[in-house]
């Protein structure tokens, strides 16, 4: 068990060794424990040998001159330079709260970049200022729009924090598929069959075999199949693309680089690195901050109070587990399973850091 | 069969006799006659009759000061002054357009509105400036969070459309449920079970019966159930019902009015009349409208050549069958069925018009 704290000043000394300045080891090493605390560890320490491998393969910028390369009053595209994700993601939304306290909203398209870790944190950024964040991005891909057995497009996550009062904020985070990928692994890796709706195989026939993906299967976007409009998240994934990409001008779809190290650079080529594209709303542009924030309070009272299912709990306001399990875990502190911490510790003897107490 | 312009001359003379202007009851016409040719009669001629009782009871004005009553540089509050729904909408698609013409992109919450046919007619707008058009609206409730099973939400639909070069746009309008309301109708009519996945019962359990709203049933959002993720469904029509309503003023997801005068007005409001919200982001404000189109284009035939499921015929393009049906039913004319022909006549007869030839 580590604390949060012990684990971000661990993975930010990791980042100074591979050469990232103070402020930017910081910024990811942020990403990688929220990540952790809000329940979601597949995208924190885990993920620390991907950067390590593709920082030794000379892949990432670990100086990134992360730069602004056009712009208009509430719009911006950014060149993050080939930086770690967390880097070129975390000014992206710099600039959008920025555009959007001058112009009411703000929206920056980001190429150039690569895999950034929970869209949720970006999202987040906007809440201190009295906006609302929205933040997506494109990924490897390894979901087949409906009709094709080809894996074109990512698991393309959309995140949205909205303000409230007296209530926490809505936070949603999400992948355009019924799951994230790492669900499959796990089912893997209990020997346990995969529901239908998640996978087909390579001819486009439902599967229920979570290793399918190895077998020339792939993901289903959200739906499933056609008939349960599986056609509506081809459609959302399709938009999180096109913004993260066309509107950057980086890759898109088929094209998105490996966010790992083991798979090769792609050869052909439609735009620069990974997209992302974000936005920021300043609240009063179009209400009284505090009616806004009654009014959403209200909301969630609402909500919350719709009367449950039978055998449940009633519903959920998107973003209460997330913050839930972060109180818990600044309290109980984060536990790794030993393969993680095995790769940690080779990752801290190779740069001669000290891993544990 | 009726020729399109026949039945958009037609609906337009109706409105006008109900009061609008010549200038709004083209407007209403016109998104009728849209719905009509892209193959979503359940949102055209049918219709009619909803808007008519409307009227006649008095609830909705057919000379409305839809206004601006506070705005920013990128973004507008309107007031749609109670008008009917494409009247409002229209206006405030073209104040999102103006801002993004001088702000780079336009965003307008719209308050006081009512039921507005098809969310595609209006992204659609921001094409021929060379925008992307964005366009959602809550609607009455029908639909249940996950975890609960009490109709908070409507099918609250989402459309975006984007600019190609040599291709037609892209253009994705989809409520964010399984299945419109109407395809329940359908199956109920034809004697047939329902898919499970669509609705549940007033437990909570899934049904296959698609009369179950009658019966204290819901709908379910996109994904159907928690393990498929529903809850994503639900995040995604929170985040357009919050902000139609909490940034526009406008009701939220139960209290959202009838858009039908059998119903009667809720006792309860939380804001006023139906609630919008419209983005338009002009595309040389991210990149040269030209590049931007021909990477589209690259995006559309990289994903149109995507290798068919067996027995498929492979990606469809989000817009293409809409578009489509079009042009067939622009040549073909547009059929009515017997029971929605009677009602129209029943109009025409009431205001002295004269329907069919």
């Amino acid at each position: 068990m580590y604390s949060h704290q012990y684990l971000k000043d661990f993975t930010a000394s990791v980042f100074k060794k591979m050469g990232c300045s103070p402020d930017h080891a910081q910024i990811i090493a942020d990403v990688f424990i929220a990540a952790e605390l809000r329940g979601l560890p597949s995208h924190g320490m885990i993920r620390l040998k991907d950067y390590f491998q593709l920082w030794k393969a000379n892949r990432i910028n670990v100086n990134p001159n992360v730069k602004i390369i056009h712009e208009s009053p509430s719009t911006a595209v950014v060149d993050g330079d080939n930086a770690i994700g967390m880097v070129s993601a975390h000014r992206s939304m710099q600039v959008a709260i920025e555009k959007a306290r001058q112009a009411g909203t703000g929206w920056v398209a980001t190429q150039n970049s690569n895999h950034y870790g929970i869209a949720g944190y970006y999202s987040m950024m906007a809440l201190e200022h009295d906006m609302i964040g929205i933040c997506v991005t494109n990924a490897n891909p390894l979901v087949a729009p409906t009709f094709s057995t080809q894996r074109m497009l990512g698991t393309n996550p959309l995140a949205v924090a909205i303000p409230a009062g007296k209530y926490p904020a809505f936070v949603a985070d999400f992948a355009t598929t019924p799951i994230a990928r790492g669900k499959l692994a796990v089912l893997e890796k209990k020997g346990e069959k995969s529901p239908l709706g998640y996978v087909q195989d390579k001819d486009g026939k439902p599967s229920d075999d979570p290793s399918i993906l190895s077998k020339g299967g792939s993901m289903l976007t959200l739906g499933g199949d056609y008939e349960h409009g599986s056609h509506k998240g081809f459609c959302m994934a399709s938009i999180i693309d096109i913004f993260s990409s066309v509107l950057s001008g980086a890759n898109f779809g088929p094209f998105v680089p490996p966010s790992v190290a083991y798979l090769p650079v792609l050869e052909e080529k439609v735009g620069v690195g990974t997209g992302h594209f974000f936005g920021a709303m300043r609240i009063d542009a179009f209400q009284p901050a505090d009616a806004f924030k009654a009014k959403m309070d209200k909301w969630i009272e609402t909500f919350k109070n719709a009367k449950p299912a039978v055998g449940t709990n009633g519903v959920i306001i998107p973003g209460e587990p997330e913050r839930k399990k972060e109180e818990e875990l600044k309290v109980k502190g984060i536990s790794i399973v030993p393969a993680i911490e095995k790769d940690v510790q080779e990752i801290a003897d190779y740069f001669g850091l000290k891993f544990g107490e």
